[in-house]
């Protein structure tokens, strides 16, 4: 048997890390470090820091390979995620065959919390249901960025038994607005509620160096999160921000 | 100043903790454990192992209160829940003021993630409004038990770019099924939807030597589900279960 680890390595702070996550970054001979292009280069840094930093013998290898992208000219969204995951599947697989003997442990470090918009619990399954099936895996969970948000913040992700809700910018209704976690949103979509009695809790790089949070009534803090955002972008290459939204309780006086 | 460290310990499991979460626990001077009846000495215990096991100089106190408990005969769940949380604010007020000395740090260990269904950080908002402000606090993140079961069954939280939510027993409805957590149910609130086409993953005391998972198609583990809980109830004392529902895509064959 092979076994395949994916670990949780939370959202930007090495000290996120849990202490199965760093039992299990000892178990692993291999790492197998997906680059997504140029953008994320910090973020691959970010990972081999970590190896770096909690691994007791380093007799480990890392196998970089190149993530293949998803092809957004695809006319439907699904079609292009489907095939995108399918080409991330043979991707998967040859790692496993070619560079995972029998018995050896491999580890991908998986951004915050691997259940949470994460594709490689998904792809893995992929593999399996391809044939390839000489595998075992295990799942260690981290702290995931909207976690880092929420403590960042110090406020609750609920209201009193209230029910949480986490989506992406691209699905954001007004359906959601009474406390919402938005992830994955290139387009600032809380602009569109300014008319709305909100709070904003918003941070960007959480847990790193260039953290930056902004809170306040949507109203008043929308244009200083755009402008904001938009020149840490520029200056950085690139951005990872999230959110939560929450409808004020009592009327404004 | 006088400082507050509410700290996500993890939902079962002391491996479960951060390194930040360990660093903080150095930090602390008194450690506050809130006594909440028999069901939960288990619970307390753990905490102290937690203290036992990562605390580098022990040279703290452990002040154990007893936590009011909610007056669940109050006819207004609102008003049951505000005079509670005044109550507990009352306690809080009283621990900063006689328990912590200035530029002494006191550590509050939370379960799971200090955001989630957890009313600490609303009660020192509740201290601080009640005129008590010498006082500053942290949060440190933590494995929530809905990261746990994500984990322990290899399911990713969300479909393909669709929405999360995380609701209580009480308020699980049929619009939630697409893909729902459920926390805080007493009463198996999932056994009114087994005519739906569901997937249910079920895990009750997640990151434990008592872990019981169960995973399948609702309709044919809700009793087994039932069966499993009542018995583990009646054998511990207590449960803390939780659990994920999720529509099935394909209609069965
Ligand atoms: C593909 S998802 C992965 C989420 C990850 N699994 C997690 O648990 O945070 C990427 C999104 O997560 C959010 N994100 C991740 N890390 C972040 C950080 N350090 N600061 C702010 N947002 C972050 C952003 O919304 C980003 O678009
Ligand atoms: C008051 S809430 C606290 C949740 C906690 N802050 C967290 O992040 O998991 C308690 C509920 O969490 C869930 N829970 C907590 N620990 C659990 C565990 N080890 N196994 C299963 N469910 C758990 C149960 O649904 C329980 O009713």
């Amino acid at each position: 048997m092979k076994t395949l680890l994916l670990i949780g390595i939370g959202a930007g702070d090495p000290e996120h890390i849990t202490v199965q996550a760093i039992n299990a970054l000892n178990r692993a001979s291999v790492f197998f470090v997906l680059d997504k292009g140029q953008t994320a280069e910090d973020l691959v840094r970010l990972r081999l820091e970590i190896c770096e930093r909690y691994i007791r013998e380093p007799a480990y290898r890392v196998v970089q390979v190149s993530d293949p992208q998803r092809d957004s000219s695809t006319p439907s969204y699904t079609q292009g995620v489907e095939d995108w995951h399918e080409q991330r599947a043979e991707v998967f697989q040859r790692l496993i065959e070619d560079e995972l003997a029998e018995g050896e442990s491999g580890a991908f470090l998986l951004w915050g919390e691997p259940g949470l918009y994460d594709s490689t619990l998904r792809i893995l399954e992929r593999v399996r249901a391809n044939g390839c099936t000489g595998f075992d895996y295990e799942v260690i969970p981290g702290i995931s960025s909207v976690q880092a948000l929420a403590a960042r913040h110090r406020v609750p992700l609920n209201g009193i038994g209230q029910p949480i809700r986490i989506t992406t910018g691209r699905r954001l209704t007004a359906a959601d607005l009474d406390n919402v976690v938005v992830m994955l949103d290139a387009h600032c979509a809380f602009q569109a509620f300014t008319q709305e009695n909100l709070d904003i809790y918003w941070g960007a790089y959480l847990g790193t160096a260039d953290e930056i949070l902004i809170a306040g009534k949507l109203a008043d803090v929308c244009e200083q999160i755009k402008h904001t955002r938009e020149a840490a972008r520029q200056r950085k290459g690139w951005i990872m921000d999230t959110y939560l939204l929450r409808r004020r309780l009592a009327p404004d006086l």
